[in-house]
């Protein structure tokens, strides 16, 4: 890999920040806020910015960069999509939660629902989240879809997930400011309150994370080496190659088909971004 | 140009989405507002929206994206180096004059400044912004600055660039929400009058316009092809040659330093995204 060390800086410094994040919302919720339960009422809807920091950031961005990872490079290729689709499922799963908490706790107070830009992109993000995700399982997890389809779609589903990765962000940036201008209400948000300040810091850090996995997604060589050069990363040739061919059994390629498959691998891995 | 016809397609969305973005912001203040003005009122915090979605991010867009017109690409790389950098230098001048009308705005009605994290966020972007911009001026404009460091910076100047984009979009979104729900009080925000719904869908719009900026830029087939290859785009051999010998006279390199100036020029141009 291309400026080793450099890579482990910035992959060091996001699983920092990462967890980071998921410590200062809890303190938010936790130590200036109602705490967590499910009773409709404001602890209930602090499900909501906690698990949308932990699924849609945190663990959305440790998704977007696992293919990055030099160690998993001697993985099978089908192992590492399986772990990319896992943890974007995971990540999917909270935000559904999120989603019934926030609304839950709305029908509850009988605050109206979907009025606010928050709400607006929040829903358009989610969305197109879970509609990349059914397209990229049907697209790039069935055997029977062709190679050339695959590599096809690649540079919109790097693109897409980046994109919506962004949005994520941005999303939360405004359900921060939100939530801060209707919930600080003695000491108001305008004398800023050390509520604010911790609260204003968690978004500034939420946006370095996000400048972070995207500086490591679209670093060209910090990518997953295209599959042909693979057995040659390590002098554990033979394991390697091994497990690389019993991948390519699985779809049933012959050589011809399979050396094809690596060229629309390749077009498809590195062609964006 | 690879997939031309798509690229019309991308670029003739951006450019009428942008202008929409600057007749809604223009709507919103003159119809649903009060106006614009400089007196230290509501008409005077308006010009805030207006040249911020104007400048940072309308004219920003096109200033990301105006390597990409394949019709600029017999142009001299330091005639469209101005452009870019003109474009650049427009949305700073409007954006001090945007940071001017909201501080004095606060100032006439005794609202605190700096409290919010639209307001941390989009100080943070604003200081980035003026830093990029005279680094670049710096690396990418003065003649004195080696190539190779040129080339070595531009895989951070185009990260910087676009992430700077999309903190100025996140920013505008942040600023949208505060602002209705500050201003509208009869009705509320939460009962989504008209003003609500026309504002929301602006800063809709104002998300998809990054999307078309940030795909237009990322697609590998739309770049400005490197400086050896730009005397074949037309049968108009000669000008080009001449236009492109010129240009690099400018900075008397012989024929070796061309040679490797080309390299790093592509290397530079094309590492990154």
């Amino acid at each position: 890999m291309e400026g080793y060390k450099s890579f482990l800086y910035f992959l060091v410094s996001s699983l920092v920040l990462g967890f980071t994040l998921v410590i200062f919302v809890l303190v938010w919720v936790l130590h200036y806020s109602d705490g967590l339960a499910w009773d409709g009422g404001n602890a209930e809807f602090n499900w909501h910015p906690v698990l949308i920091i932990t699924g849609f950031i945190f663990i959305e961005g440790i998704a977007i960069i696992v293919y990055r990872l030099p160690w998993t490079w001697r993985c099978s290729k089908l192992l590492m999509k399986c772990i990319h689709a896992g943890l974007h499922l995971t990540a999917a799963i909270l935000v559904v939660v999120a989603l019934v908490a926030v609304f839950d706790y709305h029908n509850a107070k009988n605050i109206p629902n979907m009025y606010s830009l928050h709400s607006w992109v929040g829903l358009t993000v989610v969305i197109c989240f879970f509609l990349q995700l059914v397209f990229s399982i049907i697209v790039y997890l069935l055997p029977c879809t062709p190679l050339s389809i695959r590599a096809a779609f690649m540079p919109i589903h790097v693109y897409s997930g980046l994109l919506l990765f962004g949005g994520v962000i941005a999303t939360s940036l405004m359900g921060i400011t939100e939530k801060l201008i209707f919930s600080l209400r003695n000491p108001a948000y305008s004398s800023l309150p050390p509520h604010a300040v911790f609260v204003n810091t968690l978004g500034l850090l939420i946006a370095v994370f996000g400048g972070l996995i995207v500086w490591i997604t679209t670093r060209p060589g910090w990518k997953r080496p295209p599959e042909e050069q693979r057995p040659f990363l390590s002098n554990d040739n033979y394991d390697n190659t091994t497990e690389y061919s019993k991948e390519k059994s699985d779809v049933e390629l012959n050589s011809e088909a399979r050396k094809r498959n690596l060229k629309l691998d390749e077009a498809g891995q590195r062609s964006t971004m």
